[in-house]
């Protein structure tokens, strides 16, 4: 059991603080053998960096990212870098910290922030930038995201913002093209110019909105998952909402599907040229049973306002005398953005641990269903 | 790791197929010196049991359960038995199968359900009444929830129907002593009646509905939740995602919180009289930063619809040829309601473990934010 | 974490006490499709069960196992029963308790035995036949290191009684199939019939007396075992360790390496036929930096004497008052003999865990060293 | 499960290779508000670097440890440096590698070292310096013992090297005062004198030489271990054969327990003023059942001689051509002697891990055995 680790057997292992000297990972269970160039996890990295538009926090962090272990080359890979199935070991160095705009929320607690529980529950917190609460733990899982896409060959994994504030996007403009262009993640044009106009009058107002996530896994094969405490949107549902600040999570049609009959519900299928069923419809987002069904995997998760903002909220102190808190620090005005490689990292690690559950326990990579002939059994 | 076990220190591992000779659980890890009589548990498994009403199941199973370890009685204990800290393991021998109803799906995967899935994955399957993809497996967590509640003295937990198809409930007829008195959990006396007719149409159309279950979770005391990957909320929706046919699980606002903003969705504070804040809101659901702050723990899981429905949908034979399917077992036209003890036992169990966790490492009972003084540092 | 598991991926969950009203394991993680017999695992039970020689206790115990779970047979497999994927439960129903026997031990500590450390841990104890601690919890790894067994396909795993109080095989007598000629598991058929007159005098003094074995496993795969802290001799050391009254653990040479000089040390090779090295000697006892090289694997544990004995020793009651303590129950006077199977059985597991370990982060079955090849590396 | 972690309450996660940028460790679950220096980490360190003797490899390291993240220091603490229940991240940059001197051995196998069996596992290793399994991993888990022994107030351990090849101290002798007057951790200064000698010429043949190492810890309270699988002495033994180049664990009297009667093993107690039973032997090492006793608990292990040696041995190239291998780096003559502040560090951490367990499961302080009440059990 590790507080701070998940995954199994693509396990990921965080550490730092905002505000300490540095922040990183250890990506433990890797395959070996798999190419690995620190431009790939950096590629990652610079998505989810701060500073990048004026809708996320004006922190200037690099998040250079270094390896400290795990790979190797020599001529004879050409210098190509390869894992050799020992610890991955990723640091990224703080380096625009100003600590400074945190003293005075020392002794007072933010609400709907973490400062009250941390205090509560360890008697001490470090609450420079929010410390280990902080949202910049996740430059680390996105690092760790980055290796998990190298073991996942074949998988795509994308994300996109799919509701800001009250705003959401028209299903029917949903286009992964237009994600990159524009600073919101958002698939829909129309919808991102919107949102800018919106979300920048939020900005203007030292408030915060919160937002809606959505992300989706193609060309995951069949077998994936574990029941029926491995299921694998079990899995993800723990890994979406440990990210900060996120409070619900759905797969396929969600909470949508309560309001289903069955026969809407199931999705049908109709056996397809290559041996494997061809479903008609995909409310179950992927799964059934927790297992992969080789359908679209999708995901959705709320992320709330961000806690930080600039409107005076009563509070209390360390002391239990009442005060009133606003923050002054830099930040997002919605975090649900940046939260967008954070959701697309958490399952690329989620589907990489189960891809190796699978290898364990069948001994196959998975695929499509076999065809039951007893005579395939194993002999003895 | 274990694909069949939940929970770190308060660990439960289930086994059992729904038709085979049994199914249980091993809960391992549980604090010696607590009472534990049979009666306890089986009284949460009555309230799960199948057959209590026209609107589940008609599968008669008595779901008698038997402790094979872990308890110790004798005249020093005045004949009362307690825990020893040794693992206690629960077995449920299953007795109304009537396995040739499901001869006919045995070639055939049911639309919405494992079948395709396990098959893809494991090249078999114990087919008969859906195997270990039963909601019959769901006996073995209510046993181990009991247990679970043993644990958290001080701590109550309840769970309601709060909407069953498109029908929720009214907030403001909300009474948790309604609960008990219809057979649908449902804590608004005025929906229970509305819903009885509802979904007696539901069955005998063939069909099935889903619905949306509240579990709270008040006496929490503050400092259970070990960030970042060991939230509690994490925790907690890992856990009701695993449950059968859940595909959304929301914490405090859940999806809701994402159209908030940032000055709406802050639970203020005020000083309270024994040192610990009083929250004036909970948004949060009782958890910031993944530790719990004291208020009520709210968590909200959406069930989808059954899929074994009587209703043909088109579907696929293992050999890949189209078939028609109709699932002619007897079946809940709604499972969400029995869902209901189900997410209880899983939140006493997330509970249970994160209260052991919290002794772990902070070495005390949870409870009220210590004032922070230096001299009461541990001096070396 | 889980205290009664072990194994990881073949992971194993034991539960009961010596005198309840059963004992059995969970199995976790076996790959599906694998034929099981439950007569395959009555078979290796049977070699561990007491009551079979004058050298054992008198205990009559039939230790029948009953599978309850994770298994399948239909008329599609010629009614052969099948592992599914799913958790497998076995259960061992306790015969023949005396419990009465133990009665007077209720507030008495034996020397040498648990029942202080227990008392001192949990503040309760099931004293009867020693309750967890009792050596009849290696009924449950016996049966677990059967199904075990059947994963490790053409691997061979035998243990041997090597050495009986002050009296050791002499080696150059070793012979495998004499192990089934004698009540000890004795590969040296001259020493079984001196230490039967030896034995006879311990167990008509009432004393008792301790013992080594060896277990060696032939037919495995170059490459099980994961550094640094997952080593194949780091895990068997930890297995065998469990096991009731073992001291000492060595791996190849063992203790008699610290002696030796590094050129002795040193397994020397030479190239073979089929493109993998040969070794000249086996020092190392089949694994090299925690990874198995191919050669045999040698693993010896030492058992102490039976603690309870006939023969008075001064000791405390539970509120610490003298007290001479003598063991009434049938009891074994050498507990090493019937640890043979059981360190067979616990080899078995590691491997096993071993094996899918390795096919999860290599994704291939573990096999002669592939030639380095950069053309042979992942392409992107 | 984490092939590179140790511990699961208290927890350590290392990474790096011997000649790569650094190594280090994570230690995720230690309690928060322990006081922590740098420089008492480096304490530790110091005792384990390399250079400091003719009789340790000159590699010249400073072993500098960095401390990322984990602890917190402000002016309400007076500058001093607490943990705060956050993960605890050390970082050793490597400084003196020379990996030209291994290209050499780029091809070939060393005898008796793990190059054969990384190869034939991973299809690829770091063969500089050994990479991943080379001593200097060791350095990290000496951090993580440091911190451990913070953990561990009251709790001494200690550790001495007891034999170096045939050469085993004079137990009459044994004084813990002269460990650290010696370059060997020897208690005994006749033998320190001789061994000095003897190992000159064994260093000068460019031969090496294997050793026993002796770990003691008094103040142990009673009642740590967690029966079955997670006993004290088990975790012990896998932690100890985890350490390179280790070949055989035993606690207590080990191996020689099993040539002793049940009378003459079996620790006699008497009953002391404190309500705790005094032991009169301690046969045991301070173990039974799995649980610590309060006896000192004492485990020894054997290191096999260092495998690189100037002596050229016969092996084989990667392709399989016969090839004779002499290593020319610098290494240990005896790695043993190292090995000892790194047995500390092992014992400390399994100590500390089962420490927190305790408090996990039972609910307070491990201490004196609490006499039986029925009225002190925990009511309903």
């Amino acid at each position: 059991m590790s507080h701070n680790s998940f995954g199994h057997l693509f396990r990921v292992t965080t550490f730092g603080e905002s505000h300490g000297p540095a922040l990183g990972c250890v990506v433990d269970g890797c395959p070996p053998l798999i190419p690995l160039d620190v431009a790939e996890i950096q590629a990652d990295l610079d998505r989810r960096r701060p500073g990048q538009s004026r809708f996320t926090t004006q922190r200037q962090e690099p998040d250079q990212v270094r390896i400290l272990s795990g790979v190797f080359a020599d001529d004879r890979t050409d210098g190509r870098q390869f894992t050799t199935g020992t610890p991955i070991a990723l640091m990224i160095e703080n380096v625009d910290q100003r600590s400074k705009d945190y003293s005075e929320i020392r002794d007072s607690y933010r609400p709907g922030h973490a400062d009250y529980a941390y205090d509560a529950k360890y008697g001490i917190r470090d609450y420079r930038g929010g410390g280990r609460s902080s949202a910049r733990e996740t430059a680390a899982r996105v690092a760790a995201g980055a290796i998990a896409r190298k073991v996942l060959a074949g998988i795509t994994i994308r994300g996109a913002l799919v509701q800001i504030g009250p705003h959401a996007i028209d299903r029917a403009r949903f286009d992964w093209d237009e994600v990159q262009n524009n600073p919101f993640f958002c698939p829909d044009a129309t919808a991102a110019a919107e949102w800018a106009v919106y979300l920048d009058g939020i900005r203007k107002a030292g408030s915060s909105v919160g937002a809606v996530i959505e992300v989706v896994a193609e060309g995951v094969p069949v077998g994936l998952g574990a029941p029926i405490y491995g299921k694998l949107d079990a899995d993800l549902a723990a890994a979406m909402m440990s990210i900060n600040a996120v409070k619900g999570v759905e797969i396929g049609d969600g909470f949508a599907a309560a309001a289903l009959r069955g026969e809407e519900n199931a999705d049908e299928m109709r056996p397809g040229n290559d041996g494997r069923p061809i479903f008609l419809a995909n409310h179950a987002g992927g799964v059934l049973g927790g297992i992969s069904t080789g359908q679209p995997l999708v995901c959705r998760f709320a992320v709330k306002p961000t806690s930080s903002i600039l409107t005076p909220r009563a509070s209390v102190t360390r002391d239990n005398r009442p005060v009133d808190v606003l923050t002054k620090g830099r930040h997002d005005p919605c975090v649900g953005i940046r939260a967008v490689p954070v959701g697309e990292a958490m399952m690329a690690c989620v589907l990489a641990d189960h891809l190796l559950r699978h290898r364990a326990q069948v001994g196959t990579e998975p695929g499509p269903v076999p065809v039951f002939q007893p005579e395939s059994f194993q002999s003895e």
